[in-house]
């Protein structure tokens, strides 16, 4: 028997109309690409993103299409995300960081009609028109006056192509379960695959994000998403930030400690959200320059591990509360978020740091659990760690086109690479990704720890730890290090160091010193490319 | 084109099973029917909660079978509605104030197969089982320690129901709109009508009203819902504080000022919920023994409006927030909350409270619009008043079994029988009842402002307005008051102190004094009683 409540669909249209009728006064303030601050409302943005998708249909675009956008957080990039959903084309956010030739891969496998195209990146695609002949117009997101001299097939000015029509456009209707938005992952091996979204799952996502234990942001709060919209949705707060009617502060291109502080400060931002490289910018910024933070009371720190350092700057320093934020483009991003429960406020600050170290814990509608590998469920104690599977209505069921094929167990659960423990209390801490733990015995022993007790010895810069094949024990770890400019630190001193702090057989069988330890783009140790380096080391243990 | 996300319905079980594993250790506490204070967790909730399902299963319900429940909110009726829930089954609330041909109706109506029943409420189904014998069982919801003497048919004891069985039981999946819930509304003209939730529209509705601009609860809080969990789902909260982690504080059947003060206090709850009337017990309690809150931040009132007296004293003597909020059973039940935003922070204590006095904003996921009597939309300008439509997922789509007919327009909106205004912030204030405004010269006029404006004659005890027929203008208000003790003010002194105070063609063409206003059963004014008690009152202005 069905309930007898009314058919409202989850669609993006519901969110901006909501910020329209609820929030139409507020504001939405953007660095533009062009230099100057812009300012209007969410009664603008309401209009335009009509105007938008008015113009888009008048192109031919209709349910389904693809439509690219490669460009920065800025107004201009929420008309087109809104307008593009509310026409029920999907938005496909592409980061310029790719390579070319993954440029290239993404936007043909994607099939993208249009692309929305920022000032910056106009050159990257002249650069590679050639092999992207399914793009049929490129809208460069500027004004007539600031059009560039371009290449690019039908380049149009934005604001050519949104005043050319008015805002007389009816969201289209129709199932929530509609494609909304489209965003490759750039896996380590293989070509990106694609993580394509629901309206349903962008509206049950950021429903979740918005609430008090997660983002915690309502109508007096002004949100600055320095997390790229290119970079898993902005943490989903181009959803959050109009669901709740909060001000919205875009900061453009412009990412550096300067450009991001006096935007904290001149907008009154009190939430913000972005990977740790930022912070760490923006904490040098207010150092040398001896700056506070006035209104800034939460930042969501994800994207990789935050720093203990970066916690105890911004909470001791700049009375900044740190929410350690975990999650993946596969999970709308959000997954966790490191709020404190009740009696953890009578803990001492060094305490809570501690606790904020944990990658948190899981919003309500993501469903977490950690396997051994014969995918026999681990006990949620804080000790156990194994492989970290997700469940939810923002999760992945697949990629798009069936790349990569059935990515679900028989339950549903999807495996996301990384290897956790969860306490008792729900917080979940990152030990490893499953593909860097080494098994030793059959037992498993997690590198980044490893990494995290060495780089403690005052002469080590840096720290990697990789498993090497081992006749008795499968595989041992050996550990890697950088040592700090004039340091003669040796093996045997850092492994004393070590003696004590870990137990006595994850003690890595061997220590080689070397230069320079290779990072990716995003800053993550390449363990790959180490493995290949190392691929001939015999560790001393591995006689026979 | 579909997006690839998970299909993971928006079940009931979904909640608990997060409570369980995010916050498992958090505490519910009861004031038991039996009369000791009962503690436990959301673990223990959980495992329970599967007990009733095992139970219940046993007892050949299947999925969309009725079951009742007359019971006051504690962890067992919370137990009965998570288990009812989990095996697909439908908890339909009785409330125990109705009359008892109306409990017939219902109980047959909705053909309860089982009942759970507290202690207090046994007689009233002894005194009525003749009638009801679609009721194969009655549990009563003791243990058999406090099992009374009854003739109820099969009755058994809660505790060895439950008891009966262990755990191990699996919550079934289902399509998340399959019904959850049912809940008469108790209209004042015809047979009560049922209000069908599904797991959608409860869990969608559980997750719009915890939100930061809303109750605002996080997994810090204690929230008490001295709203009944048969008064329209208890306002939510038996939904959003598992979702949300929170502490939960039930206060059974004892809601005089001193047994709710005590629990306040000694549970810290920082949230609680109720209708005015409950608030003005607590706060002459509080008042006779100078006693203070210590814990609560927020208190929301609905049902009926907040007076502009308990608003004050809540936020100006206790230091804590009122949280004015609006819905309908037929809206699961929340429209409307007063959360103050961006700029009015910054306003006196006394003109928020004025802000305060509206019903509030509407919290996503609802829509609102008000129109004339020919459908056409009103302006959003605070001052124009119309009838107020909704529409939205927890909305109802029509009463079960069809009674009633259909009930949307062709657009889907829903007409919630009030006459309202809505500021351009998005604040709604209830003007009237549709039926109780006076329609004069085609123009409307409020019964409430001019109710409001009368009581604050100083001899005036109460007051009410009805409309009554008019040659020129259709209808013309009749002022009814009551005086107070001893007074003998006169009709021309009431119209010169309502003079300047309301619009001059607003004024009552006459004035009647009588002993006493009849009233309902939750207190609010009887108008079609004085409307048949003044249908032969001849307005002076009448006369051609």
């Amino acid at each position: 028997m069905k309930g007898l409540m009314q058919d409202w669909p989850l669609l993006a249209s519901t969110i901006l109309d909501h910020a329209n009728t609820n929030h139409g006064e507020r504001e939405i303030v953007t660095r533009t690409t062009e230099g100057p601050i812009h300012r209007y409302t969410y009664a603008d943005l309401h209009s335009r993103s009509r105007q938008v998708a008015k113009a888009l249909e008048k192109q031919g675009i209709v349910l389904g299409d693809r439509v690219g956008t490669m460009a920065w957080n800025t107004h201009r990039h929420l008309e087109a995300w809104y307008g593009i959903m509310g026409l029920g084309a999907v938005y496909h956010t592409i980061n310029p960081r790719l390579f070319p030739e993954q440029l290239v891969y993404i936007i043909n496998h994607a099939e993208d009609r249009i692309v929305f195209v920022d000032l910056t990146f106009v050159p990257i695609l002249e650069g590679i028109q050639d092999q992207i002949g399914c793009v049929e117009t490129f809208v460069i997101m500027t004004d007539a006056e600031h059009m560039p001299q371009t290449s690019l097939k039908n380049a149009v000015a934005y604001e050519d192509l949104v005043n050319g029509v008015d805002d007389d456009f009816a969201w289209k209707v129709f199932d929530e379960n509609t494609a909304a938005g489209l965003c490759y992952t750039s896996g380590t091996t293989g070509n990106p695959k694609g993580v394509l979204y629901s309206h349903r799952s962008n509206v049950l996502h950021g429903m979740a994000a918005g609430s008090k234990d997660a983002f915690s942001v309502g109508s007096m709060d002004a949100i600055m998403p320095v997390v790229p919209m290119f970079h898993a949705n902005a943490w989903a707060i181009a959803f959050v930030a109009p669901m709740m009617g909060s001000k919205l502060v875009m900061p453009g291109m412009q990412m550096d400690g300067a450009s991001i502080h006096s935007l904290l400060e001149d907008e009154q931002v009190t939430f913000t959200a972005a990977v740790p490289t930022v912070w760490l910018m923006l904490l040098n910024h207010m150092e040398e320059g001896n700056l506070k933070l006035s209104t800034l009371k939460r930042v969501a720190i994800g994207g990789s591990a935050c720093p203990q350092v970066m916690i105890e700057k911004f909470e001791k320093n700049y009375g900044v509360e740190v929410m350690h934020a975990w999650g993946m483009t596969e999970m709308s991003p959000i997954g966790t978020l490191g709020a404190l429960k009740a009696g953890m406020e009578n803990l001492s600050q060094d305490e809570k740091i501690k606790q904020k170290l944990k990658q948190g814990r899981a919003i309500y509608s993501v469903e977490m659990k950690i396997t051994d590998d014969n995918d026999e469920e681990l006990p949620n104690d804080g000790v156990a760690f194994g492989h970290l599977k997700v469940r939810g209505p923002a999760v992945a069921s697949g990629y798009f086109k069936g790349e990569g094929g059935n990515i679900l167990d028989q339950e549903g659960w999807f495996d996301t690479g990384d290897v956790s423990t969860i306490d008792s209390l729900g917080f979940m801490q990152i030990t490893d990704r499953a593909k860097d733990v080494i098994k030793s015995g059959g037992e498993w022993i997690s590198s980044i720890d490893l990494e995290n007790v060495a780089v403690g010895h005052p002469e080590v810069a840096e720290a990697a730890v990789i498993g090497l094949p081992h006749p008795k024990w499968d595989e041992r770890p050996l550990l890697i290090i950088v040592r700090k400019d004039g340091s003669n630190v040796t093996k045997d001193e850092i492994l004393a160091y070590m003696d004590g702090k870990i137990a006595k057989w994850w003690m890595p069988d061997d220590v080689a010193f070397i230069e320079e330890i290779p990072h990716t783009a995003t800053g993550k140790i390449q363990k790959m490319a180490l493995r290949e380096q190392f691929k001939n080391h015999r560790l001393p243990t591995a006689a026979v």
